[in-house]
């Protein structure tokens, strides 16, 4: 089998090597030519733009584009529908919006490309060693042409074809919005417990939670890295940037009009981190001044 | 090692059949014949009351207590002070709230009592099988006497002494809270996919997550066990019950001051959950008509 990878940035070329390690031919493109040197070393053929990529692949081509969401992916896929064939595969294995991936549908449908939304979980690590993929596609036949691809680069059992095109993005958005729970729910736990009159080791806690606890996870395992490292974070800004999938999860949950607090109260603690002060701080003080006289702190 | 345990639950009798399995002798009460009864096939032996289960050990006792939280582990807890000598073992392992533990730690350090409060997850599977143990006390000493007792019965790694008396169901407490928060937000997640425009299967959903991505975990693992059983869960009502250490860790995350909004709504979406239709509803029903004129819906 041979792919060609249109990104060879942290999560592209770790799945280059993946790729490379169970004997998939790959060819790379990158606008980084350091990138691309790496995959080379590694054993990868170079193309130098999409033109020579999809020439150096034979029909019916296989190509993943793994470029930053938005623009980037979707400016990458209107091109390669302008260039790839009939019956070709093309996939999106970036973090996009399976909104997008809608969209690109009709005209990838239009064009006879076979094209499949696959989201990627598991990290930099997983894309290395064997991640976790969620992938949607409109042609269950096209699907078996690629099932290998994805059971070569997965954990054991770490794949899923999840039906009609949209639904691996769909579903990895959601993920996301879980994630941003639990991790909130993680977090809120221990600066309840850094705010307690006991004193906790955390690494100790989390290890312990690890070990047969209703709560033990890889986001537990993590954080029981974290603590390790610096056992009350102090080298650690407490800011929580955000890339987009949880306001995503949001937006389709306020569609939808499926109630989702934890994932809204998630996300909002994220924007609230970003934040050093608050016009919201300023409003609510001024009022307590205004009726009830209550002592307003001067900005510093 | 010879332990008394008061109270043959389901918690109590799966702990003690696994001390048992792993040698240490055990003189098991509980006011069910039938628990008692269960008790003794395994190995035990039986004591009719607590003054019957004191005699029975010989000082300095370890007498474990795993009777439900609240008033039934505090009366115990009081009747055993007056009955056990200075030097003796006592363990909550129940789920109790740590304030009471802070008072009654009180009455057994006059006593001369070695108290330890025991905060315990990993359910029954845990219990019977190893489980994961949280220990609070403040007799550093003492805790070396029993921390055999607790490597016997747990998972490997999975019991941590946390110092002062409180500590361990402190930390039980806000392991739930953090529970509660995971929870809901896996369950959000779910929802939204419910009510998506793709069919997906939820126990291959929750297999895949379980299969290299970053919300792997227990609680995944129990989703995929309860989607197999049920793909849409059709025979379960979705209401939420809790039990209290999900109200205690927002009490104390309130009298500390610190924000824990996705533990809070994780609650309140448990109290909702029990109610059928709300007065909150009826209100802003009610002043939406009252300013806009917009239909209520009557009741039915």
């Amino acid at each position: 089998m041979k792919i060609g990878m249109i990104g060879l940035g942290k999560m592209g070329l770790n799945l280059v090597k993946n790729m490379i390690d169970h004997d998939i031919s790959v060819v790379g493109l990158d606008l980084n030519p350091a990138s691309v040197q790496e995959a080379v070393d590694f054993g990868a053929e170079a193309a130098k733009d999409t033109q020579e990529l999809v020439d150096k692949l034979e029909s019916p081509r296989i190509i993943w584009v793994m470029v930053p969401a938005g623009k980037p992916t979707n400016s990458t896929i209107d091109d390669l529908i302008s260039k790839m064939d009939a019956g070709d595969i093309l996939i999106d294995g970036g973090n996009s919006n399976f909104k997008d991936n809608l969209e690109q549908n009709v005209r990838t449908t239009k064009a006879g490309i076979k094209f499949f939304d696959a989201g990627t979980s598991g990290g930099m690590e997983g894309a290395r060693q064997g991640g976790n993929f969620m992938i949607g596609g409109d042609d269950p036949e096209a699907w078996k042409t690629i099932e290998p691809l994805f059971k070569a680069i997965s954990e054991k059992d770490g794949y899923l074809y999840t039906g009609k095109l949209g639904s691996g993005h769909y579903l990895k958005m959601v993920h996301n919005g879980i994630e941003y729970g639990e991790m909130q729910a993680i977090a809120e736990g221990f600066e309840v417990l850094e705010a307690s009159q006991f004193d906790y080791d955390y690494e100790a806690v989390a290890k312990l939670w690890n070990h047969g606890s209703v709560i033990r996870g890889w986001l537990m395992e993590l954080a029981q890295d974290a603590f390790s490292k610096d056992p009350h974070l102090d080298q650690i800004a407490g800011r929580m940037h955000s890339s987009g999938e949880g306001k995503w999860t949001m937006e389709e949950a306020m569609d939808l009009r499926v109630p989702t607090p934890v994932i809204a109260l998630s996300l909002m603690m994220r924007y609230r981190s970003m934040q050093d002060d608050t016009f919201t701080g300023k409003v609510v003080a001024a009022l307590r001044h205004e009726f009830g006289g209550h002592a307003v702190d001067k900005k510093a």
